[in-house]
Parts: C-alpha cells; sequence; structure tokens
C-alpha cells in the first residue's frame, strides 16, 4: 500500500501533497524501509532512517535539491532521501554488491552533494561547499544534517567555529538530536539536552506553540511570535546559547517528526541573513514501527523481529572476532588490575558492551572522538595503566596523530585492537581496513601483529599488555576458523613466526586472515603436485626476517598474502628484509588489496575477487612457479647451476 | 642581576618567596628568557612564554609537582617551567643538538608529565591521567594548559566533553587566553572573548575585584565575594556558560600577570569537588618586554630586535620553500579564478601571510584544526573550486582521515602542499616530517610527489592544480638550490622522472630535497672512478617504473635516497616495481630515514649521521658497489655470463 509514494518520483511530486498525504507518505515510507530492510536479509540501518522521514521529506520540499546541497552526517540515515530522490526502485539492491550504497555517494545521484561514512564531517563539507557558492556568485543554500553524538566529534566543532568566523550565509546545520548515537550518548553536552526532552516546562512551551500555530494563517509573524514564546524558555533549558558562541542563529527545539512544524521553521530560517543557523530538532531512533522504537540499538542494523529464529537443531554460531575480543578483554581485566578499555561510541561494535556493563569503570566510552581516545590512553599509560585501545581499522585513520604524537613518539604502553581489518563487507568504501598495517607500520616502536585464529587474537592482545610500548593488532569482520577460546592466554615472542607447514617449491607467508587461506591454497597446490610450505608471519613488525630468508633460500620462493595494500604493507616488509639479505629475486609475489577504492559487497566475494582467498593464492601460484620452477632450492647455487 | 632566580633551584624554593620578592623573580625571569633566547641565536618561542611568567610561577607555587602533573598544551610556552624545575643552568642548549628540547619531554624531567608539540592534546592527556589516578586510588592533580587556540582544535573538546561527562574532580584545564594562537585567533569562539577584552564593564569589574583583594585578608570569604562581583558580570560578558555546558566549573577571567590574582584562584580551585574546572585566565604574549610586546607575531620565533642586521654587502638570502611556494600560489590565485588557498593556523608559517593580506577572500585560514581543513577543501573541491591545502607534513597526520575519507574516496581535486616535510631541525621529534610518503603513497589516486628545486616546486603547483584528483607535493624546510622563481609554471606529466646525469656503474635515483645529494654524490664518486647516473623521480605515486627499470638493466644498479623512512616510502615504491620486473636485485640500497625517533637539532648535521647527504650517499654507495661491480650491465646476461 504505497499509493502516494508510488507517484514520487523525485522530489518535486512532494510540492503538491498536503500535510494529510505527507503524514500518510511518511507511513508508506516506514512501511517500505522495514520491507527494503527485511528484503535484503534485515541488515541496514533501520532505526536512523526511521528517525528522519518527516525531516527528510520536509527538506526536499522545502530546499531544491540538486541546486541546494543536502549533506547527511555519516549518511546511514540517507534511505529516505535515496527513495525521495529517484532510486526507490533500487532499494532492493542498498549494500548488495552492484547495487546501492548504504550511504550517500556522489557517484550515486546528483542528489548525494557529498559522500560520507564516517562521522562528524558534513559541516566542514557544507562550509567548503557555501564557500565556493560564494566565490562564484551562486546563491544555493548548503545544508548538513548532523546527529548530536556525531556533533561531538572534534572535527564538527572545529566547522562550527570556522563557519561562525566567516559568518556564513544560507548555511543550514540541522541538530539531529536523538539522544544517542548508537548507543546512548556519551558526553556533558548530551546530558543537558537530555535534561531538556524530559522538563516538563518545556513540554509545556512545546505544545502551546503546537496549539497556537494550529489556529493561525502560516507565516512569518506567526513564526516570530512562536519564536518568542520558546526564547522566554529557552535560555533557561536548551543549550542555545551554545551554538550561539559559535556565531550560528539558533533555531528549536522541534518536533523533528511534525512535517509542518519543521517546515514553518525551514521557511523561516531561509530568511535569515547574515549568519548561519542551527536547527535543533528531536526525534526519535525507530519512530513509527513500534519494535524499532522499542529497541534502537538492535534496530540500528535492521529489522531484528522479522529475521527468522535459529532453529534448535542448528549447530552454535561460531563466535566473531569481535566477541573473541570482547572476551579476552573482559578477562584480562579481570585478571590484571592494570588493563582498561577505550572505545570511541563503539561499545556494540567492538562487542564492549556487556564487558562495560560489567565494568564500567574500566570500560571507558568517550564518545566519537577517536583523537581524544588515544591520547586519553596514552595519559592512562604514563601512570602505569595498560589501556586497549578498541577502535575499528577505519576509524584509527581519525586518531592517527594521537598514535603519533603521543603514543609514539613518547613510546607507550597503548594496546590497538583494530576490528573490521581487511574487506569490510556491506558498509563498502568509507570503511575498509586496507591501510592500516601501511600507517602503523612505518612508525617507530610501533608492534603490528596480525592472528590466525581466535586463541592467537587472545595470546596476541594478552602479549600486547605486557609490552612496554605501542602495540597493534589486527583483526578481520566476521567470524574466524574456530580455535578454542578457553586454553590460558599466554605470550607470543614478539617478531617471531611460526611455520605451519613444511614444503619444498614455494613459501607461502600469511598475515592475520590469511594466513588460513595459504593453508587451504597449499592443499590445493598438493594436488597438483606443487609442495608449499606456509609461514604464519604473526608480526609485520618486527619481522621475522631470520626465519623468512631461512625460507626464501630453502625454497623456491616466498608469496606473500595480505588484506592490506601493496604501498607499505606486509609484503613490503618482506621484500624489504629479503633485499637486506640480496634475496629480494625470492620474493616471487605480493598478493594484496588493489590501489583502487573497492565497493560494498560480500567479503568472501571479494576474496575471490582479488584472489587472496585460498583457490586465488593456488591460481597466483601457479602461474608464478613455472617461471621460477628452474631455480635451485639454494640460492648460493644459483651462480653455479644452469 | 638574577638574584632571587640564582636561589630557585625546584618548585619548592618558590613556596617561602613574598609577592614583592615574586614580581622581582618574574622580572628576573623574563630577562633571563630574552638572554636565553638571544644567547640560542635569537631562535626558540619567546613571546608565548613571556606570556606565562606569572602562570608558571603561580602553578609550580599552588600545586606539588612532579606529584601534580602539569601538562603544557603545544609545550613551547615550557621554558619558565623548565627553568623553574632545574633546568635553569641548561637553558642555553635549549633546541640546541644534545641539548634541551623547545618543548616538555618525559625523557627530560619528572616535571615534564606529558610531553608535545602539535596542540590541542592536552586535555585528553590530562583527563587520562586523571582516570588513571582515580583507578590508582591516587588523589593528585592534572592541570593541563592550553591557549585559546589550540582549545579550538577538535580533540581539545572532545576532551572537554568526556571530562564533563566523567565529572573528573582535581582536573583544571587553564585556559590561557591571549586572543591570538601563532597568528590572531580565527573563530566565533575567540570573536566572543575578544568583545569582553575591551568591554569596560568587564575592565571596571576587574578593577573593583584587584581592589576589593588588596584590602581583605586572603582566603575563600574573600573569593566568594570576588566571585560573586563577577559572577553578576559575567553571565552578560563571558562565555562561561559555553564552558559550564561541558561540566566544568568556569572561574575567571582572571589577570595572568597578576600572580596573587592568580594565587587566590588557584586556592579556591583546589576546593572544588565533584566537578572538573576551567580557569579563564587573560594574558599578554611578549608581556613586560616592550619590543615582543610591540609584535609577538615576530617575537614568537625569537628576539627579532636583537638579531644583527644583515650587512648591506651580503648576498641576498635565498628565498625560503616557504617563501616560493606562497609566491607560486599567489601567481595561481591571480592567473586562475578557480584557485584558493587554506591553511590551519599557519598563515605565517606556511609563508601564505601577504597573500592572505592581497587576496583576503582566496585564502582561508580555518583555524587548528587541520581536519576541518581538508574536508572544507573537499567541500570547495566538490564546487569546481581548485583548493591548495598547505599543511606541514607533520600536521598532515591530524587531518589523515579526512584525506582519506573525504578527499580520496571521493577522488577530489585538492593539493596537498606539505612544508617541513624531511629533517625538521631544531623544532625536534614531534616535528620531523618521516613518514608522509608512506601515508599518502598507501592511498589509490593520490600523486605523490617532491620538487628537486624551487622552480620545479612551482611547476608541481601547478601541475596540481591541473589534475582531476587528490595531488600532493612535499617540500623540506628551509632554502633550495636557488632555481629560478620567475619563470613562468609549467605542467610536469605525472609519473615522469627525468635523468639528470648519464653514467654506467650505479643509479642515484632521488626524490625532492635529496635530488641534489645525488647529484654532488655523483661528483664525489666520479673522483673515484664510479660513473654514477642520477635520476630525479619526481613522483612516488605514480612512480616513472619504466624509466627505473631501465636503468635499473643498463647500470649496476639502482639506490634510492629519500628523507622518508623506509617503511612505505619511496625506496619501496622502486622495490616494487623493480621486483615487479624481477629486477628486485637491482635496487641495492633504499637510503631513507632510520626507525627512530629523532630529536632536535641541525638539518645538515641529521644528513651527514643518517648519510643521505652527498657524502653519506657516496660513501653508502663505495661499500656497495664492490660487492656487486662483478654484475654485468645487463640482467638478461646474468645467467650466462660467470
Amino acid at each position: 500500500m504505497t499509493q502516494i509514494l508510488d507517484r514520487v518520483e523525485g522530489p518535486r511530486d512532494l510540492r503538491s501533497l498536503t500535510y494529510e498525504q505527507l503524514d500518510e507518505l511518511a507511513t508508506e515510507v516506514r512501511q517500505f524501509l522495514v520491507e527494503t530492510v527485511d528484503c535484503i536479509g534485515g541488515g541496514g540501518h533501520l532505526a536512523s532512517n526511521l528517525g528522519v522521514v518527516e525531516l527528510s521529506i520536509a527538506l526536499h520540499r522545502l530546499f531544491d535539491s540538486p541546486k541546494d546541497k543536502i549533506i547527511w552526517d555519516v549518511s546511514h540515515q540517507v534511505y529516505v532521501h535515496k527513495i525521495l530522490t529517484g532510486r526507490k526502485e533500487r532499494m532492493n539492491t542498498i549494500r548488495q554488491f552492484g547495487g546501492l550504497s548504504g550511504f550517500a555517494d556522489r557517484n550515486e545521484s546528483e542528489h548525494d552533494a557529498f559522500g560520507a561514512g564516517h562521522a562528524g564531517t558534513s559541516i566542514s563539507a557544507a562550509v567548503g561547499i557555501a564557500a565556493a557558492r560564494d566565490l562564484l556568485g551562486d546563491d544555493f543554500y548548503a545544508i548538513a544534517i548532523i546527529g548530536d553524538g556525531a556533533m561531538t566529534a572534534g572535527m564538527a566543532l572545529e566547522a562550527m567555529n570556522h563557519a561562525g568566523h566567516l559568518g556564513t550565509q544560507r548555511l543550514l546545520v540541522v541538530l539531529n538530536d536523538n539522544a544517542m548515537s548508537i548507543s546512548p550518548n556519551v558526553g556533558a553536552l548530551s546530558r543537558n539536552v537530555n535534561k531538556l526532552r524530559v522538563d516538563p516546562l518545556y513540554r509545556n512551551a512545546k505544545r502551546q506553540i503546537g496549539e497556537f500555530a494550529e489556529h493561525v494563517p502560516l507565516g512569518r509573524q506567526m513564526w516570530q511570535g512562536a519564536k518568542r514564546v520558546k526564547t522566554s524558555f529557552r535560555d533557561l533549558l536548551v543549550p542555545a546559547r551554545f551554538w550561539e558562541q559559535f556565531g550560528f542563529e539558533y533555531y528549536g527545539p522541534v518536533d523533528g517528526h511534525n512535517i509542518q512544524e519543521l517546515e514553518i521553521t525551514l521557511a523561516s530560517i531561509k530568511k535569515v541573513e547574515g549568519k548561519p543557523v542551527l536547527l535543533h530538532i528531536l526525534t526519535e531512533k525507530g519512530h513509527g514501527i513500534p519494535e524499532a522504537e522499542a529497541d534502537p540499538i538492535k534496530s540500528h542494523s535492521g529489522t531484528y523481529w522479522l529475521k527468522k529464529p535459529v532453529s534448535a537443531d542448528a549447530p552454535p554460531a561460531r563466535p566473531t572476532y569481535s566477541q573473541v575480543f570482547a572476551q579476552a578483554t573482559q578477562e584480562l581485566i579481570e585478571s590484571d588490575p592494570r588493563v582498561v578499555a577505550v572505545t570511541a561510541a563503539m561499545l556494540e561494535g567492538t562487542g564492549l558492551a556487556p564487558v562495560h556493563a560489567k565494568h564500567p569503570d574500566r570500560v571507558f566510552d568517550v564518545g566519537i572522538a577517536e583523537q581524544h581516545a588515544v591520547t586519553f590512553a596514552a595519559g592512562l599509560a604514563t601512570q602505569g595503566i595498560r589501556p586497549i585501545a578498541a577502535i575499528y581499522s577505519t576509524f584509527l585513520q581519525r586518531g592517527f596523530d594521537s598514535v603519533v604524537h603521543d603514543v609514539v613518539v613518547q613510546d607507550l604502553p597503548v594496546v590497538f585492537a583494530l576490528d573490521r581489518a581487511g574487506f569490510v563487507g556491506d558498509d563498502g568504501k568509507t570503511h575498509q581496513g586496507f591501510i592500516d598495517i601501511s600507517f602503523l607500520r612505518c612508525l617507530p616502536n610501533m608492534v603490528v601483529s596480525a592472528p590466525k585464529d581466535e586463541t592467537e587474537l587472545r595470546d596476541l592482545l594478552f602479549t600486547g599488555i605486557h609490552h612496554d610500548g605501542p602495540f597493534s593488532v589486527r583483526f578481520p569482520r566476521g567470524s574466524g576458523p574456530g580455535a578454542p577460546t578457553d586454553l590460558p592466554m599466554k605470550q607470543l615472542p614478539i617478531g617471531k613466526g611460526e611455520v605451519l607447514r613444511e614444503g619444498r617449491d614455494v613459501t607461502l607467508v600469511g598475515f592475520g586472515v590469511s594466513v588460513n587461506e595459504c593453508l587451504r591454497a597449499a592443499d590445493i597446490l598438493a594436488g597438483a603436485g606443487i609442495d608449499a610450505a606456509v609461514i604464519n608471519a604473526r608480526y609485520a613488525k618486527p619481522l621475522d626476517a631470520e626465519l623468512l630468508i631461512r625460507y626464501a633460500r630453502s625454497t623456491g620462493g616466498l608469496v606473500t598474502v595480505e588484506e592490506n595494500v601493496r604501498a607499505g604493507g606486509f609484503g613490503d616488509a618482506v621484500l624489504e628484509a629479503l633485499a637486506d639479505a640480496c634475496l629480494a629475486d625470492r620474493c616471487l609475489a605480493n598478493l594484496t588489496m588493489p590501489d583502487a577504492i573497492v565497493d560494498h559487497g560480500p567479503q568472501t566475494m571479494f576474496r575471490q575477487i582479488y584472489q587472496v582467498d585460498a583457490a586465488g593464492i593456488a591460481a597466483r601460484v601457479r602461474e608464478l612457479l613455472p617461471a621460477h620452477r628452474a631455480a635451485p632450492a639454494d640460492a648460493s647455487a644459483a651462480t653455479v647451476a644452469p
């Protein structure tokens, strides 16, 4: 039943609808969202999209996209926007390989003014777009929609400060305040807003305004009246002055689920001259769908209530690496008083939520603030604490200078646990973990490690917290091979790899998730008469050069495999070590991620495409070996053998 | 005349002094600072240290370092602290090789609780230290001193938000408000504070409090009285509520040059329980030294008025790379309406100040906000503007995620101009530019270039603004060889290097500043009978693989030279290309920065120590060649020759 939605081919089709029809449209969009998310297997960001149905409709009625630029922060809440801008028919492909992105994407539509995936970038982009507009003598609007969680990201506040300084006109920041980012919000700022939400004085004021608005014709006079009513309360109640300090005109708070109220406010905002505007709206994640409202955290990533229950006969699912990490962290916290964990608004994603619940004083969630997270950890480390900073590979990019300037330069014992290293899957290009080996291996003092399985992840964490300097361990999204997670943790000598399989024709050297692919590739190769040794490198830095040189000499050469780009990655480390031993020609190939932006799709499929799965590795080795088969097993014999 | 200062061996010696003696001490410290800075050749950060003389004295009297942790943001204003904590006798070695660091340094003194060099990290570190303290059951104070410029760095605000959320006790943030960071401040926040500074109402209130304080005995009652007087004004005048929104108790503004007023306030702050405190003090850069007060920007880096005038007979100094960059940027702005420049509080350092003065609408200074700077540039680029983001190599680390997530993933045409790449000199370990090739070369779409001289810097900038994607050019601190800067700029084909000298025994491949060292090394080697070719690579990405492979075959092999670490650097790029051509053994050596933290000292000396100057390169080549001399000129002949 999407009778009204069926008539919306683009934003302009919204203009002729009545408020009654718009409310009906919002209901239809919600139903469509649930069906879409269910159709793609229950994944996708449901709750945040349910929260911005009315806002998306109102923005597309009051502004003229693509002439006006609408920039969604993080942009996992962009589904409604996609539905309204001509992509409704393709929504059943969202987050699927070859289908629509789960985020805003400039390649996908002229209505996606700026892509995103990480939080806190939208205001900077909008200020840049507005500054370009002013240079070019154009007059469109730039609108950034940002959640209250993302607003605490440092760069969002940097951008607010700059916009206020410039006094940029026709720049609107919509603060979409739902009192939670992915999990409940961290921070003093949000606490102030939460106080407001439950304040009866504010609620009364809002009702009065609502009643007032319903009984007079729309227009500027009415708004001015409404605004005056609010002004008298808001100074007591809302952080208006906070934003006014940044040089913004503050409007709000407005009920973000009331299209009419949103439109009245937006119409008024369009008349503001000489300064940027912040519109503060209150919304509810999961709004309009009772199951999602009831548990916005669970419904953040899909329709949990529609998913088929797991059959009692099914084998128990293997724990994810995130779960293994979190369990190990809990054990470390419980056995070593020095250990704490730090996360940047990712208690759920990192698996640490239950650990935090059990040990609230030992697990710090600092909000969307990776830079602060890392330097905070550095501060802890100066006092003898051993912090584990649990940050996705892609998000540690945000904290890079803190890693360098605060941890590495001072050689402090911080353990970096990088989840989602390698292929990230459905989140796609903004979330790939393809460069962390490169940006960490170039740092003095930094240990760079990766486990081949769950047991080794536990052991590397244990090794990390006993190491007197910076230590990183990267692991992939999803589950491992199913190694035991109940063995006592032990230290794995830093800079030492292990031989998993002997062979004479070639040595496959895997790093992290690729080790098991190497083992299976060796099986495949054995079937083709190629006798491959397999080494689990464990450490990209310091590298077990002695072991690798030995196998470079004793086998036909080395083939390295990793889920990181080639430039600066694990393969480069091996190549450097062999070059120093005058054995560089024994590095037969570095199998890596491509030097390209890789879109969303299943990890297994991408491993196949880029030939870093067992079959791909075996195929590459078979291509390589004919050329090298003639080479003798010992390099020292090279100059005398034919 | 440092009679009182001579008696101060450590902070405890300050306790017994009267306020009269303390004022005299402040005068002596100022004189000592000027003499120190003059003694080391007029360098060092003078004005900012003159601004914190009284604050440093008061903090060391009211708090008990090293038990209490005093953390200086950026920490170039740490000279007075060093003088008061037992390092007075070594101050004449500051910023000299082997001498004291120009910044706080944990290796130097137990009084340096946390090192720094970049802005905005101190609050994060202090919150971490305080959290560790609370976990360990200790009760010392953590004090962060941060300038108003650094406070606009996003991570400082992230840390404020987290501290307020935690409600951390015995945490003091001193906001040292001097209305300028290095050059006059950017940002709406500072504008509000500036308004206050000139407001007669505030000035009257302050005088009243001063008079009041002088006529009553010191103590809590007095402070409470004083605070009440201020409270009635400050709500009208000062951004107290801004900081209170973060969950801090706000004190101030206090005259930062009045030791007594500072001490009264600090004594009162020490009694606050249950929340962190922000103390807002007003200081003057250069305070107490008329020449420095008159021009705090010029005296930011030393005693300009004591420097000997350049003799009229002396040859004119060569322009620095910064100046060449700025001049080229101005020409580009004047000849191409699409071009703008973006800097993060570094108008002076990047050389862009005069360009900004001439074209204020085309040069954006966004404040200490590298993340915002880069994403702002990305926003500009989406609209057809061609921004040049002028950010030091070391500071681009702060904007790394913006480079990846906003520029590279979207393949936007932003030109990154990285000054201070390679050895940074006197600023030392927090400012070295040793890793930018590594962290940029791993990114798809990114061009990585470096000029051999001034002319080529101009041409690479010109090439960059005509390239439809991300483009980076790195250049060193200081002056180049003196190539012409008045030629029309031209495009240098992307991915093409140039042969500067033919030779047959070996090929020296330089990147950027190292190219001229390679040329001079070839001269030295010629004297020793070694015939070296020299290639100017220009681009590390895309690499001119065809040219390098040709010279790897036609000469005895390649030796690469660069001022970047090895992991992921230019040498790795060459090694990868040769490995792909089965010529990896023809990469004889990669001469790079060490995998180590490198302290402060002259660039020329470090080039010598790490053997990347002409003499060092020549020496390394002579060591390498005997082993490779026997190798024939063409690799294809290798298997048949004896």
